[in-house]
C-alpha cells in the first residue's frame, strides 16, 4: 500500500511526523511512504536516520497550512500544501490514503472537497476508537459534523457499522445512540427522531446508551452528532489525564506511596498503553470517496506509525467501497428535503468558498 | 433551617434516606429535618437510631412516585406524594429547603410547578459540583433543559455566577462556554450565538472551554446545554469507574501489584473521597422561587447528609432572592419570542399538564 503522509502536518513536524513514517516502513513489510511536503527539509529531517531508502519516497509541496488559517482559505490559496498534496496523490490514484496529523478541519475539507462524498452520503464524519472494559468502540461522529439532522445521524450509523464489520471481522456490530436515559423518549428533538429511523433500520439497532455506559463494552458503535463526540472525546481525554494527576499527587502524599507507586508501575504503564490515543494512530473520515485518516495534533512517532497502519489497512480492505455498498440504494434525504438544506445556512461547510464547519481537533 | 427530605426518594429508601437525615442533624446544630412520607415506615426505621429526636419530624404523605412514572402523571395523580409534599412545605414557609434523591424528573417538575419560577427566569437549570485540579467548578446546566435557545444559556450563566459567588464568595467568577475550540467562531449554532451574548453581558466571561480544559480549574462556572451537560456528567462518572477499574485490573496482572496496591490504598481512597459525587451531596434547580436540591438515586446517607447541609446553606444565604437580584431588569425573551417560544413544543416541559422533558438522574 502507497500511504501519502503530510509531511508537515503536527505539532512536532516535520522531523516526528517522518520518524513515525520510518517507523512504519521499517515494521510493516507492503508499506511505502509518500513524504508531501518541502523536499530541501524532508531530505535534512531524513538525514538523522536509516531506514529502506526504497519505501520513502518524496513529493514537493512549497505550501504548509498554518493552524490559524480557515479550510476555505487553504482550500483557496493554498493548493500547493503539503496536505492538499498528500490528498490529490490519492485522487490521482498516485498513493492508496492519505494521513494528515495537520489541522484537522482543513484536512478534512481537503479529503471532502478533492476527493467527494460517496454516492448517498450526505454528511462524511470522523470515526474514533476508543477504549472500555471490554476493549474499545467506535465512536462517530466524533468532530466533523456540529448541527446534524436525524438522517445525518442515520448515516453515521450505517457508516460505523461498514467500517467496524471490516475492520473488526464482528459481522452485526452492536449500534447504540448517546443520550441521556435509555428509554426511547428520553433525549432530545435530534436523538427522539433517530431513534425512530435507527429502530426502523436493518441495523443491529440496540437503543440508547447513557453516558456513564459507554466505556461498558455493551455496544460496539456509538452514534451521536459532532459537537457532543468531540466534546465527549475531549471531555474523557481530559479526565484520563486530571485522574493520573490526582492519583499521583494523592499517592506522593501517603508515606508509603513512593514505594507502592514503583511496585505498581509496570502497571500503570500497561494501562496507559491500552488507553492511550496513539495506539489507535488517527480516525477516519468516513463517506468519502477514498482514505484519508485525521491524526492528533499532537502525535507521536508512534500515533503515526499506527495511523499508517490504519490507513493501509483501511485501503486494503476498501473500506470505502464498503460503505458504498452498505448505503446502496438508500438515500435518507429525500429531494425535497435537499433543497430546504441546501438554502439554509449548514450546508455552507460543503463549499469550497466558505468556512466549513470542521473542527480544529 | 428546616429542611423538608423526601424520606420515600432513593435507591435504598426509606432507610438510608433517613440515615442521612438523622447524621445531618447529629452533626449541624441549626438544622432540624422534616421527613415527608408512610409515617408507619418512617417510625419503624427510625426505631433503629438513636438520635436527637426533638430536630427530627414527620409529615405524613401516602403516596410514593415511582421511578417509571412520569412528571405529569405525579403532577396530576399523585398529589400526595413524599416529594410533592416536601415541595409543598416549603411553599408554605414550614420548610426552608427540599431535597429529594427520588424520581429527578418528577422532583424538578414538582418544584417547578408548585414553586414557581422567579421573575425573569425562563427556565430553571440544574447546577452540579464538579471535581477539578484546583478544587472544583459548577457544570450548569447537568439536565434539566435538552433542547434550548443562547437566551437560556445566557441565563444559565447569571443564575450559575450567582450561586457560585453565594455559595464560595468568589466576587467574580470566571464563567465559560462549553464548546469544541477556544475561537468565538468554534461551535456550534447554539454555542455561536450564545459566546455573542455572553461576550456582550457584565459577566467574567473568558470565553469557551474545551472538554479537555474542564477539570484543569481554569474556570468556576461552565455553561451548556442540559443534554450536553447530563452526557458530560455521566461520561466523567462512566470513566472515572471505568478508570479504577482497569487500573485495579492492570495492577492485579502484575507481580508486586498487590503489595504496591496495599501502599498507595491510603492515597487512593483519598482520591476517591475528593472526586465521590456524595461530599457534594446534590444539585440545585436554580431559577425556582425556594430552595430544591435533587440528589442521586444512588445517594449513601453521606450524600444525603451533605445534601440537606447545601440545602441549609443555599436557604441561609437566600440564594434565590439572590438569583432573582442578579436577573433583576433582565428578560433576555422579549413578548415576540416568548409568543414563538409558547407556540412550539419546546415548553410543553413547563406546564403540569404535559410530560416535562426533563431528565430522570
Amino acid at each position: 500500500m502507497r500511504i501519502a503522509l503530510d509531511a508537515m502536518g503536527g505539532d512536532f513536524a516535520p522531523d516526528v511526523t517522518i520518524a513515525g513514517a520510518l517507523e512504519a516502513v521499517s515494521e510493516y513489510d507492503d508499506i511505502h511512504v509518500i513524504l508531501t511536503g518541502d523536499r530541501q527539509k524532508i531530505t535534512a529531517s531524513l538525514q538523522n536516520w536509516r531506514y529502506p531508502t526504497e519505501k520513502i519516497s518524496i513529493y514537493h509541496a512549497s505550501e504548509v497550512v498554518e493552524m490559524h488559517e480557515s479550510p476555505s482559505f487553504a482550500l483557496r490559496r493554498k493548493k500547493d500544501s503539503s496536505i492538499r498534496k498528500a490528498v490529490d496523490l490519492v485522487k490521482n490514484h498516485d498513493a492508496d490514503a492519505a494521513v494528515s496529523a495537520g489541522h484537522s478541519g482543513v484536512a478534512m475539507a481537503t479529503a471532502l472537497f478533492v476527493l467527494g462524498k460517496l454516492p448517498n452520503v450526505d454528511r462524511p464524519a470522523i470515526a474514533t476508537i476508543m477504549p472500555s472494559l471490554a476493549g474499545h468502540f467506535l465512536l462517530i461522529d466524533a468532530g466533523a459534523n456540529v448541527d446534524c439532522k436525524p438522517e445525518n445521524l442515520l448515516e453515521f450509523a450505517y457508516m460505523g457499522n461498514a467500517y467496524y464489520r471490516a475492520i473488526f471481522n464482528i459481522e452485526s456490530p452492536r449500534i447504540a445512540l448517546l443520550s441521556i436515559g435509555e428509554e426511547d423518549t428520553k433525549g432530545n428533538e435530534l436523538t427522539k427522531e433517530t431513534f425512530k429511523l435507527l429502530k426502523n433500520s436493518n441495523l443491529n439497532f440496540i437503543g440508547n446508551i447513557e453516558g456513564k455506559d459507554i466505556f461498558s463494552g455493551n455496544a460496539d458503535v456509538i452514534v451521536c452528532d459532532g459537537f457532543i463526540g468531540n466534546i465527549v472525546l475531549k471531555v474523557s481525554e481530559g479526565l484520563a489525564e486530571t485522574i493520573m494527576k490526582m492519583l499521583k499527587h494523592e499517592i506522593a502524599n501517603v508515606t508509603t506511596g513512593k514505594l507502592g507507586y514503583m511496585m505498581i508501575k509496570p502497571a500503570i504503564k500497561n494501562f496507559k498503553k491500552r488507553t492511550d490515543y496513539s495506539e489507535y494512530g488517527g480516525a477516519p473520515l468516513l463517506g468519502i470517496n477514498g482514505t484519508c485518516i485525521i491524526s492528533h495534533g499532537r502525535s507521536s512517532a508512534r500515533a503515526i506509525k499506527n495511523a499508517i497502519r490504519v490507513a493501509s489497512d483501511m485501503a486494503s480492505k476498501k473500506v470505502h467501497e464498503i460503505i458504498a455498498n452498505e448505503l446502496k440504494g438508500q438515500n435518507h434525504f429525500n429531494s425535497a428535503v435537499k433543497i430546504e438544506f441546501n438554502s439554509n445556512k449548514e450546508f455552507e461547510g460543503q463549499s469550497p468558498s466558505k468556512d466549513v464547519s470542521y473542527v480544529k481537533g
